[in-house]
């Protein structure tokens, strides 16, 4: 059988490096992360935050004419640290160039990253369980308040990957004519009953550690063996079989033959617990179940009356958010009178691939930007 | 993009009913469930067992030429039950004809269905955590003696799907000349990193869970929640987008509109906790991890010196035994000089269609036993 991804393997080797380095690199001028109180919110659901708090962080400097602002928002695990997730993507001379653009990071409603979410404080105990379930539509409300905060009137670029791109779509019907252009990668409409079943088996780990107890937990004694499994179910489909095989393939894990034992077998395995513990040393299980669930409530009905225009990328070996999704979103958009590209890149590493420049990705922006 | 899945998602309506009604029909004469003590065992990892018993079904008769025995092998979550799992391939007037055939079940080694297996007794309490790893070729010595026992001195047809194939593979290099033809159907020689790692996260599933106690666990106080979560992440492989998306969408569960809380919201949630929990009465979690382990550790080398001939079928929708794993044994076995067909079949269900008949599996598998 035709086997695209095997025979393109090879390209993995140049960008194998790129997918699995800590992307902490020397950031270019920004703010640092800050915080602003935005005021009550009453959600999609009808539950009123009585303040919400955002967190985030700017880089390069609003133009005179206030027309050079860009929005980058989040994936799941993501944060206001756009210059550092997506520091191929956003930076000095980037395609999402912070020497050109004012670039806002933040982190969103429901996250655990400074803005508010399940382990804000109200009445001087997290909310824990009391934190109501949010929509993506909140989260780009609070955008917009953190936007009338900055003195922004508009914004050059919406953009995001996955969730974040999620985000930028949202920005487009909700908000018409704040928006110049959308950028959505490896994005989609709305969940598919697949990729809401690995949510939810992602939400059934956590709920079903008895450490969980109800979501009412001490933030210092989370259910961390379910949030890492969690975390592992959400890695099994951020990358394709051939990436896994790449990275992995079946070598041992520190071993010369197996030891028929529990414990790790195979590096892949290795991974797999090390991206899963190290993930709940910096996230909250209570944020993961309200973000989860956000990204599976949303589903964009059309475009109509969007004054923005859009791009849409999206990756030949990404089976989560398959390409037929970018597709159906670009059709959405040229139905809805939009202008709009779909660029379906052919890269063997899957989901992942969404944060990575130098695969055609780059270029399909820049010429988006540049019209 | 190119989605031939959504493109044919219309075939999802004749099978979906196949997929997902209870097989449990009525079967023909059979022998019942009967078990049999084949000796002790030394396992590859160099664990002894002192007495191993298996379990076994059986259909139909062995002719006087005894030339007509099949053994049918089961996938991970099976049992010896053949006319009941895959009842629409195996039983009368079906392709694994029991009119014609005498067909053999078996429970494997370390299952949990009758077979000896971590929940076996060992001076009178189970084995629990002291049940060893064992490998495909364990489970195979063990079928090997059986057929001893049955007086059955060669095989017909050695079958089986997923695990099942690759007992079946394990047959032909193992005991060259016992087995005249190999069917392995949604099987492969070894399991990529991502297989692996998609079992992994179902063993840390049931690892982590406090109840399972480094595997002693008392038998009526199993590790439910991990176990069942375990079954949730293997579920999430079994089907392909289109038949979730067929089979729930985004439809809701019991509700009009979201109510914004942990419960089911979309009927894929309800139906994954189901599949889950619903397993956890049946099935074993150290079975669970010795089961997928054997699994992981299966390496076919290759078919030299095997006297049989194969035939392989796989299916395009299947992503997690994609079909160029067939494609691959194919290869091996033209390599090593035997008979050998592939047939890569063009429907829209995933994994999981290997239990069907009516796609072309059946045709396939006729025209391979009358050569």
């Amino acid at each position: 059988m035709a086997d695209p991804d095997q025979a393109r393997v090879g390209q993995l080797s140049e960008l194998d490096q790129a997918l699995f380095t800590d992307n902490d690199r020397q950031a270019p001028v920004t703010s640092g992360r800050q915080t602003v109180e935005v005021g009550s919110l009453t959600c999609e659901s009808g539950a009123v935050l009585p303040s919400v708090t955002v967190a985030y962080e700017t880089w390069g400097a609003l133009n005179a004419a206030r027309d050079n602002a860009v929005l980058v928002c989040h994936a799941l695990s993501g944060d206001s640290h756009a210059v550092g997730w997506w520091d191929r993507i956003v930076g000095p001379g980037k395609v999402v160039d912070t020497d050109r653009y004012f670039v806002v990071g933040t982190n969103v409603l429901g996250g655990c990253q400074g803005t508010t979410g399940p382990t804000s404080l109200l009445d001087d105990r997290p909310y824990a369980a009391r934190f109501p379930f949010v929509t993506v539509g909140d989260m780009v409300e609070v955008q917009r308040r953190l936007m009338s905060h900055l003195g922004v009137p508009g914004l050059a670029l919406a953009c995001g990957g996955s969730m974040g791109g999620m985000q930028a779509l949202e920005w487009s019907v909700r908000f018409p004519g704040f928006v110049k252009r959308v950028w959505a990668t490896a994005s989609c409409r709305a969940h598919s009953a697949m990729q809401i079943g690995f949510n939810e088996t992602g939400r059934q780990a956590i709920m079903r550690d008895p450490k969980w107890r109800g979501g009412d937990y001490p933030l210092d004694d989370q259910p961390v063996q379910g949030l890492s499994v969690a975390r592992m179910v959400g890695h099994l489909s951020y990358l394709s079989e051939a990436a896994f095989d790449k990275k992995f393939g079946r070598r041992l894990q520190d071993k010369e033959s197996f030891e028929y034992s529990t414990g790790h077998e195979f590096a892949v395995e290795s991974y797999l617990s090390y991206q899963g513990d190290k993930f709940t040393g910096r996230f909250d299980a209570n944020s993961y179940l309200v973000l989860t669930r956000a990204i599976d409530y949303f589903e964009l009905a059309s475009m109509a009356g969007s004054q923005s225009s859009y791009l849409f990328t999206s990756f030949t070996s990404d089976w989560i958010y398959p390409s037929h999704q970018s597709a159906e979103l670009h059709g959405m958009a040229v139905a809805a009178g939009c202008q709009s590209r779909h660029v379906d890149i052919d890269v063997p590493m899957g989901h992942d691939a969404f944060l990575l420049d130098d695969i055609g990705q780059t270029e399909a922006v820049r010429a988006f930007l540049a019209e």
